[in-house]
């Protein structure tokens, strides 16, 4: 937001104090000192909170910060409750919301444990980096994500607001759930992929080198997230273990019958025609695949769209992509995607262009009269 | 390759008969019709390969042309061993190759029916398309990609030599494996990444929409190739359902590890330090999935590097993306990996640019410094 002279305005009102200076927290921090917003800061490792300070997230909390109006717990999952109750009883008048993952297991704790819930708002930033700590923060981690704001029934009307507003303020657009739905749906599209995408990468660790060098874009997506944190996972997996694990086991049942037909397959030979029910299987399991992606959104929030791909050979030297893009642009074709990629032994990229269904035959004929490469 | 005045020299010497014009066989036609080779289209579908023949892949096979020096098989995978049979018999002097994703099904078939082996070399590229068909055929599909070249012990030189031969014509690299080599790479790299994505999309069939609307780039990776053709797919997978098999299960064994642990979590609720055991399990399938995608190899087939990634808010018209890029290279840094993706319900996309470790403070700097917005 944008004042009368074009200064940011902040719908927040400081002293903000932000409780674990780790990437999101001091990321927080940084956001909103660039608003102008009051930040003091907090965590149980001096070192943490100097290098937060250093960055400019804020302020060292002392004993005197006690007018605070927000407190944003940014602590690991497990430990979330307990410093989400330590706060509300340190800072009666403040608001708290939390950052963690999961959030029925933190509300419920909070209430078997008698806490103000008035005062407590959940929340959860759909934003993160691979990297972590508070240098490699940033004000803008927030920006164009969503991030979603639980109320519980006992959230006052006051405490969402400002929630909602620390959300705004940083950029993030703000998604109302409850707390199962929230993490039911994180189930779903983050840690349920996350299980298969490291189940798979773990099949790697004894595989021929030979096999790695065929080793296409599919596999590269299917197993990108397999990087992740164990700690980190391992604390919100069994943190959201009631939404993940019948996920987990839907999936287990569907993986049984593709056994059993594949089993059934082997034993037969591939040519005798194993009985048509147990390739139904299948191709049934595809076949849900198939309805299942279709329903992610596209672009824009849209229905998702296919695309034509137009895959081009990119010298791999510095302006090269750029001049390809101006290029396109010049042919008055607007890019929808793009991906690029090294072929392997090679000092080359493949840059795979996605423009609406239709206009990549005409893209195809541009880019090869001005004499670039086409790729499969 | 180029010859004296830079006209392009084929090795493979025509005529070539291409059996089967779908997206691979009539790929193959455009490419060495490229080079000035002779070929000749067959397919059972009279539509199709007058389809090929239109766009230039060849010419229709007479029963004129017996002098054929290479067939190549590009049908189904589960009809193929029957179709190389049958054109081993009836080109008695011709070299056959095939193109089928899995290889040692075909050899074992082959065997069995007592084919001419010293003249059958099996092939598989490593290229296609989301599009399939004639029409979607492309001369330069293969370029840059690995082609795996699968000699049996039976294959005269003569052979293998011709089947290279084709594979380098084609722009491709040839990888030299065996058979079983060759099954169990393709098992761990794309058979069993196809079925983890598929039934990880299948989840969403029956998801709330406020769910996928929190999808991210993790969940729209780990699915792309969900989109996969269910007949296709079930044909592969059960013409290599040996090697397969073995690896699903131990994929299962793991899950199952997964699921008990987070059964646990969840029955002693996530707070109660369930037994150090079944949460190890979870941490060390993480943590085996960090290890396998570590050895994926990264570009020009060295080590995977890590790097650091700088998301940029790009307008979404033609030709903001191009001047991104021209920027980020007059800053003197080159681009290693480039990710576009829409945020939801924006008219804005974000680029996520990949930098040599080290350079991402710098690139972030000198962006902001050039009036671009960035992102988490």
């Amino acid at each position: 937001m944008n004042g009368p002279a074009g200064a940011p305005v902040a719908a927040t009102r400081g002293p903000v104090r932000v409780v674990g200076t780790g990437l999101l927290g001091t990321s927080i921090g940084l956001g909103l000192r660039g608003l102008g917003v009051d930040v003091v800061l907090h965590d149980p490792s001096l070192t943490t909170v100097l290098l937060a300070q250093d960055v400019g997230a804020g302020r060292v909390a002392t004993p005197d910060d006690q007018d605070v109006r927000l407190v944003v717990v940014a602590a690991p999952p497990d430990v979330t409750h307990d410093v989400v109750l330590a706060e509300l009883e340190a800072f009666p008048d403040a608001v708290v919301t939390d950052v963690a993952s999961v959030k029925g297991a933190v509300l419920d704790a909070l209430r078997d444990a008698g806490a103000d819930l008035s005062r407590y708002v959940g929340s959860h930033p759909m934003a993160g980096s691979e990297r972590s700590g508070p240098t490699a923060a940033r004000g803008d981690l927030f920006t164009g994500r969503p991030w979603v704001v639980v109320g519980s029934g006992e959230s006052s009307s006051v405490a969402v607001l400002a929630v909602r507003d620390l959300v705004s303020d940083l950029g993030a657009t703000p998604v109302m759930l409850d707390a199962s739905t929230h993490d039911a749906a994180v189930a779903l599209v983050s840690h349920v992929p996350q299980i298969a995408a490291s189940l798979v990468a773990a099949r790697l660790r004894e595989a021929d080198p030979a096999a790695l060098d065929l080793a296409g874009q599919g596999l590269r997506d299917v197993t990108r997230i397999a990087a992740s944190d164990p700690a980190l996972w391992t604390s919100i997996l069994a943190a959201n273990a009631d939404a993940v694990a019948p996920v987990l086991r839907a999936l287990r049942d569907d993986l049984d019958a593709v056994v059993t037909a594949l089993d059934g397959a082997a034993s037969t030979g591939p040519w005798s025609a194993p009985p048509r029910g147990a390739l139904g299987s299948v191709a049934a399991a595809i076949a849900a695949g198939n309805a299942g992606v279709a329903r992610i959104p596209g672009k824009h929030g849209g229905v998702r769209t296919t695309y034509d791909v137009v895959t081009v050979l990119v010298p791999d030297q510095p302006g090269e992509l750029a001049r390809l893009l101006v290029e396109v642009g010049s042919a008055g074709i607007n890019l929808e995607e793009l991906q690029l990629e090294h072929a392997p032994h090679r000092a080359v990229g493949l840059a795979s262009i996605s423009v609406l269904r239709g206009l990549g035959g005409r893209l195809e004929d541009e880019l090869r009269g001005r004499g670039w490469r086409l790729a499969g």
